[in-house]
């Protein structure tokens, strides 16, 4: 049952306030029940202050005990399953098949930091002892603040990858609910507290704490024993995170995914055979309402005859499309107005929209584009601007303009090979990840993945956010010198009671020393 | 020969500007020839806008290639050794044996970041076939620039571990020259430039600029192209740049390594029964005059009985002691000023000379050293506070009240054991290296070390300035996905071509996929 509570070092705690907030229905726009408290300050300061008293306990776990933790939190999950699907559904009106899809892809996220924890090689044990006996293994941060994601309900949210890599890495997580999904949020954070409770482990490492205004959340990053911070949104709610960590008078680490435009480079020949692009981009452009961070906002194009039917095509292909709502009415809104802003500024950009409005595309120059660095900016939404380019070197003058990007796509055909090894470079400079097939849209959850790139992709271009290596963000190296083996953690006790990989002296091996 | 010119994108430049500088030898306080020329903002510029246009190049290069940069920057130096030394020594005023070791561990160092290029690994080469086909590596940030510190004039400073990581790492590198030792610097840079002719290496890659006022490094930090930052010295001028950096309009990673006070815990048996703690920490206090990163800066020990003779025993140590001066004069001053400023403020701690004053303890209680923050800033220089506990509580209420350090020295003995099993914890969640015997000063170069810690230690505690995985702080994921094998980089090609340990499907192997 959905109570409207904040969850507040492991207590769920009823508060008198008046600040109390709805969430939303996006295909109706009734206002589903119940009412939702925003957290106090008094709130927000006890979930600190509790996650760090328990941190010296919490970080002492055995991997084996944060095994026990994960797996006790896919079961809650499960159990509620038919309970989350249902309130996901009403709050994102996203369909049956993605809720469910989304669950599931949770699960299996968590089933991926369950795995690293059993190979326990993820701590990076390095012994040296020649010299003094120095071993370092790395070591959690301390508690973490994580924000959930308006457009993943599940999987970048309460239980997504920023709390399960924190919790994973020995990190107490305070996570600020997002507010268009707040009951799916608080039936997840249920889960975790059920699990934290069957596995016996301190219930305050798990707050989880409402708030429709931005006081609940810079409260948060700005209190002196929050240690890092997880966010997926846009770069003006990222950014402004950012910079509140940064002002402390302890600066903390900051993980925010900011959005991206995902530029695809669909090169001459390829774009000239390449039958099924227009459905294949058609189709990624208006994933998910076009709500995926990995959606292929700009898609440039070498058509130095200028015959390409691609934009007549893939107009063709979105023309009938009927999508579901955004995820909020004010996200739709924005698009909305953006949208409107655009095709207000001017003639360097035709729009061709679906019958619905509901998709819309944009042809422009690279001339243009070029000139007009607004033009690259993220439109969060169905959308995508195609930019015409009549040379090669365009393309390169477009790439060398380019901001830091999640992904890029370079789509080519074997006579396009040449054209490919100029720009590869030049395109691998400014992103996380480079395609070179398919479309961005889709993010595999395995190790090889990189969800991150240079800013203002994220904020920090050394880590990821999908993925295990996630976990990265959340420890930092600590070394023992000529430590007596009974105080050594078990990753680098003499006996590898383990049986992890670890450096001895700079060779791998599971041995004892 | 000095010449006190610039090296900007690869080429020795001479200024008409009239902001010039000279350094000064300590010992005799006279001033040195030549004049040195601050660079210019067209300097900075231009050094930054040719490293940035020739970082593709240079990451591209093989990690083969590195290793004979690296060898010849190596040979260079072996080469310049006589002049070197004896620039080191009339500038620094560091005696002869300090200067031909830390040229020796300059050596060694860069020796450690060519085993790592040779291994290969650390490129961290992951790849994932079902699904998708996800290959990732590590992937040079860009231009990075690198602050040459003051206490160490060869280790961390032109070819330091801060310029040699970013080379390894394929990342282009501008130093900022420190004015304090300006010949030194610019003698090695020349090795550098040596050796990248020598290679036919761009020589844009290296640069090295001279500066007394702070303009050249905030001029750096702040140019759109540069996208790293390493720094080694005080607390104020690390987060100058910290903030510099912060505030551009895409912030950049800073790795400045801001000092430390090191606190050494003396339990109660241990204090009792060591007869050589008092020499042991009077030399470790004085070592190079003070001027280490991990001097070993507040001494706390639990004596409920007071009736220890560790404070009287470190004096008669120091008294006696001849300490060269430290590296400039205005280091000397400013201690001598930190000094006067801590002895004028009241009576709660007490004060002991050595007969030149040149070395200075401090007693003080746990109660006064709580209450009293400003108590725990870094005195740098040969300067140790000991805090005086009662009781173990109350040297747990120390370890509260800490800041991130570099190190903490936890020494025992077996009767102490549940004392530091007590202790450990909270003590590891401050810093960066815990020791459980000796003193902190001394850092092994080796993989298994970490130089960094919770800030204010560092600007991020997830990385290390010293040892081969300094590397880390100028790389980033990049993934490749379903890229054809003629296009991926050598480390993640199907046939495993550098025979490096990769992770495939989860499985750490040298096979092909």
């Amino acid at each position: 049952m959905i109570t409207g509570q904040n969850l507040v070092g492991g207590l769920w705690e009823s508060n008198a306030s008046d600040r109390i907030f709805q969430t939303a229905n996006p295909k109706t726009k009734e206002y589903l029940s119940p009412m939702f408290q925003e957290a106090t300050s008094e709130q927000v300061t006890l979930a600190v202050e509790k996650a760090a008293a328990a941190f010296e306990a919490y970080a002492a776990t055995s991997f084996e005990q944060r095994v026990e933790l994960l797996k006790a939190i896919q079961d809650e999950i499960k159990q509620k399953k038919t309970e989350i699907i249902v309130t996901y559904q009403v709050e994102s009106a996203l369909p049956e098949g993605r809720a469910k899809g989304e669950l599931q892809r949770t699960l299996d996220q968590i089933e991926r930091f369950i795995e690293l924890l059993k190979d326990g090689s993820f701590s990076q044990a390095t012994i040296h002892t020649h010299g003094p006996d120095l071993r370092k293994m790395l070591f959690p941060m301390g508690p973490i603040v994580v924000f959930g994601a308006s457009n993943f309900p599940l999987a970048f949210s309460t239980a997504g990858g920023d709390t399960i890599s924190a919790l994973a890495a020995g990190c107490p997580v305070i996570v600020k609910a997002h507010p268009y999904h707040a009951g799916t949020s608080e039936l997840v954070a249920q889960a975790i507290h059920s699990a934290l409770k069957n596995r016996g482990l301190p219930l305050s490492i798990f707050s989880h704490l409402g708030g429709q205004s931005h006081t609940v959340g810079s409260d948060l990053v700005t209190h002196a024993k929050v240690k890092g911070v997880g966010f997926t949104g846009s770069f003006f709610g990222g950014k402004a995170l950012y910079d509140l960590a940064q002002k402390r008078s302890e600066p903390i680490p900051v993980f925010a995914e900011m959005g991206s435009i995902n530029p695809v480079f669909i090169l001459e020949h390829k774009l000239k055979s390449d039958e099924n692009l227009a459905a294949d981009l058609a189709s990624s452009v208006t994933l998910g309402t076009g709500q995926f961070c990995t959606n292929p906002g700009v898609i440039i194009i070498c058509d130095p005859s200028q015959e390409s039917s691609l934009v007549r095509r893939m107009h063709e292909e979105m023309r009938k499309m009927e999508l579901p709502p955004m995820v909020h009415a004010n996200i739709e809104l924005k698009f909305k107005e953006q949208i409107a802003e655009l095709t207000a500024r001017g003639k360097e950009v035709e729009y061709y929209f679906s019958d619905n409005n509901h998709a819309v595309i944009g042809v422009v120059s690279a001339f243009h584009f070029i000139e007009n660095p607004s033009l690259s900016e993220e439109v969060f939404g169905p959308f995508s601007l195609i930019v015409h380019c009549h040379s090669l070197e365009e393309m390169v003058d477009v790439v060398a303009g380019l901001k830091g990007q999640l992904t890029a796509t370079l789509l080519s055909s074997p006579e396009d090979q040449k054209a490919v090894q100029l720009l590869l470079p030049k395109v691998q400079a400014k992103v996380g990840r480079v395609l070179f097939e398919g479309v961005p849209t889709g993010v595999a959850v395995t190790q090889a993945m990189q969800h991150g790139g240079p800013y203002p992709a994220t904020t920090d271009s050394r880590f990821t956010s999908v993925g295990s290596d996630a976990i990265y963000r959340w420890l930092r190296p600590l070394a023992f010198q000529d430590c007596p083996d009974e105080l050594l953690p078990l990753a680098l006790k003499k006996e590898n009671p383990l049986g992890i990989q670890r450096r001895v002296n700079g060779v791998l091996t599971t041995e004892a020393v």
